[in-house]
């Protein structure tokens, strides 16, 4: 499965202290009505909720880290999901030793400072709808 | 060594349950005879083979990770190798505890889920051949 | 705060093994005279220097990290301060045992081997300055 596109507009900006990192994203990408492209971000966060894909039980196992950490890097895409842009990133977060954790990124991750880059791209969106072999919602069509 | 390119078709697509990672991108790329750009990706592992660089020793030690796992990064690029076009790529894994694993992706590292996106450049491909100093598969021209 | 850019001409290319990372590429993109725009790299390091910003003091704690190791990310955005293109990454690093340490990139991180992609992002400029309720030099216009 594999669509092709072109680069639209590149949107930079930065959220703000307090701002929910996912929902924040999610909200900006809403706005601009983007269906297909790409997300990254880096900077700092308060604290975070990441999750990790138990592919046994099929069900996320969320992680609540409770901390400031730095976002070390935050890849994501974008598609539409009920008929509605959405943003599936994930994360990579580094504590005051370096060390780092990560995985799938959740709402309740609140912002310190946070720089990202969000490129359009244009063709048909992917839509994201129940895969039966993996549990997980991916692009069905 | 620097080169300037500009941005050809964007690629957006999904593996399958069972691919090899690493293979399964390279088998894209050379179908859409892609001789220079960047991949990246997120999804998720059954298993994973990465590897470190011995600088001192000038050899790839490979590490077999054995178990479900988050990929929560992955960056690679696109040049030619012995006339095939080849991906480097660099991949971060995140286990149930949400740590941190990664190095060099290897064959051998399976997807339970994947999402990419393969960035065409147009413009003239590096080619890989041997660093005498680093010991490493280098851009040469 | 959201600005719109352009794609403009993407660079590819390597570092030299003993260059300092962030100064090396903060130099290309200084002698490219691009004020906007995105840099990932890949590839490996002799030793690191990564920085944790404590949120309650307000002031960066730098790391050294002596030893080799992989870059598994890097992540950067390219902006202006005090009228000179400037550049903020945070990078993730892979020891021999495959266990990841990031942060803030700081100057003195030696490369081994580094392949690069600068993204020249064409419109208005952000520009750092000091931001009170953080104390980092965020864009402020």
């Amino acid at each position: 499965m594999l669509k092709e596109y072109e680069l639209g507009t590149i949107y930079k900006g930065k959220l703000e202290t307090g701002d929910d990192l996912l929902e924040k994203l999610t909200e900006i990408v809403k706005e601009k009505e983007i269906t297909a492209g790409k997300v990254i971000a880096l900077g700092a966060v308060k604290e975070a909720i990441i999750s990790f894909y138990d592919q046994d039980k099929q069900e996320y196992e969320a992680e609540k880290l409770d901390e400031s950490l730095e976002i070390v890097s935050l890849t994501g895409n974008i598609s539409l999901k009920d008929g509605a842009p959405i943003i599936h990133a994930h994360i990579a977060l580094g504590d005051e030793d370096g060390q780092l954790y990560g995985g799938h990124l959740e709402k309740g991750t609140t912002v310190f400072a946070c720089e990202f880059i969000i490129e359009e791209y244009e063709g048909e969106a992917f839509t994201r709808g129940l895969d039966q072999q993996t549990g997980l919602p991916l692009w069905v069509k």
